[in-house]
């Protein structure tokens, strides 16, 4: 493997795909499309279907790979950096000995995903390059038509683990959450907040919720409910604002 | 105007375009492009370039449209508020009385553009879409190969006037800066921080630059003032991180 170009596709919506990477997909000899078992198969779909709309004639080759479970308990770093070090090691099995490899990346390959990291396992480690793609952010805030700062002001992006074991996080007015099972926001003082929420961002599914957390929150703690049951799986991501 | 499209385009690469964008510039009647002046005049033609590229076949109408200049002194908000209301002003009559009417938005609309806000100025007001875009956050990553966050941790985005007036953002340990004329970088301890900059990210001119700060400030400097120098303009952008 002597070039691997992880490719930002979007969160869901194939028309996210840029020029750019629709470039880099058919540019590329091999692409690598991981499953991850059969729940959330439509996302391994996804890229297949991407794949064939921008590369009709360079057909690059398509090899699926699993990726290995990773390990529930003990320190959660440490299992981590097993779990890289595994799918770094499936990663290079799969390309056998393919030069110019690419990966599908959900998002946008530098917010909250690895697989920048598990790519800087690799021994020999390749030329890497990275092809940007629409975030988690830019399809919550489009589909709400909301900018995500206030005039000139920070915005923090975090996780809802944070949110559940630390609060909100210090000195901000606006935040952005996402990697949230489990509605952190519920924690919070209701009155205190505006929230912007949406589940399935950018797909056929989108389903967005916004108002006075105080108003809005059951409501959505019921949608998602619904949604989870009935496709078995939900991502979602929301923005909080401090009221005035 | 019964409806009014604000599409994110990225930040200068033409490939940054996505074709949810390509198509809804297919799809608009009438596109108004801004002017600020003959120094930044290369991003209004950027705009053309799109516009021909993707749709070469329906041909919109393009109007292009002065950009009133902002009241230099005085209270900065309230300055901000009636140049904001003076631009609706100048859109309605740009716009003359097509229905779907389409703006090109640097990057994507939610991340320090004003557009959103003062398309919420226009009575009546018309259904406003948003076509999510790349980032520069997306541009500056992809640029040096690397990940916004630690893993799972928080990051902060924000500008370079909020560093240079209230210093690090409190509770911190990676942040973004934009719309820094004055490398307020500089205003750090130094030694505390890594950096990863680029200047004109995604585009022909880009130039990065990265490592402990306190290697790479001055090469920084010489170097954003020389390319400032020779294109009369330079957009930058950093990530900081704390040192270990
Ligand atoms: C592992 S992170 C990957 C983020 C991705 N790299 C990006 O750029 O947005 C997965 C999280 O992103 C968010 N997410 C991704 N796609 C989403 C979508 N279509 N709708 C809502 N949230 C989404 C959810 O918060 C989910 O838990
Ligand atoms: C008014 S803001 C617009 C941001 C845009 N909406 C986005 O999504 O990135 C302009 C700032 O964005 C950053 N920026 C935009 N394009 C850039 C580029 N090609 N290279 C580096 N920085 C850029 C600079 O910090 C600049 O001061």
């Amino acid at each position: 493997m002597r070039e691997l170009t992880l490719i930002g596709i979007g969160t869901g919506n194939p028309d996210h795909v840029t020029f750019e990477a629709a470039k880099a997909i058919a540019a590329a000899d091999t692409i690598l499309i991981p499953r991850k078992g059969d729940k959330k198969s439509d996302l391994a779909d996804l890229r297949h279907q991407i794949i064939a709309k921008v590369a009709p004639d360079s057909a690059p080759k398509i090899i699926e790979f699993d990726i290995p479970a990773r390990r529930a308990n003990g320190d959660y770093l440490e299992a981590v950096d097993l779990w890289h070090d595994a799918i770094a090691q499936g990663w290079k099995a799969a390309a056998q000995d393919a030069p110019c490899v690419a990966l599908l990346v959900w998002g946008d390959p530098s917010l909250y995903d690895s697989t920048l990291r598990i790519a800087t396992r690799l021994d020999p480690m390749p030329d890497i390059k990275v092809v940007a793609g629409i975030t988690t952010l830019q399809a919550l805030t489009a589909a709400h038509a909301i900018p995500v700062n206030d005039i000139g002001a920070p915005f923090v992006v975090t996780t809802g683990r944070q949110l559940r074991d630390h609060g909100w996080p210090k000195g901000a007015d606006s935040a952005i959450f996402m990697l949230d099972g489990h509605c952190a926001f519920q924690t919070l003082p209701l009155e205190d907040f505006d929230i912007w929420w949406g589940a399935y961002l950018g797909m056929e599914n989108q389903v967005i919720r916004s108002g006075p957390l105080q108003e809005v929150c059951a409501d959505i703690l019921a949608t998602r409910a619904a949604a989870r049951a009935a496709h078995g799986w939900c991502m979602d991501a929301y923005l909080l604002r401090k009221r005035r």
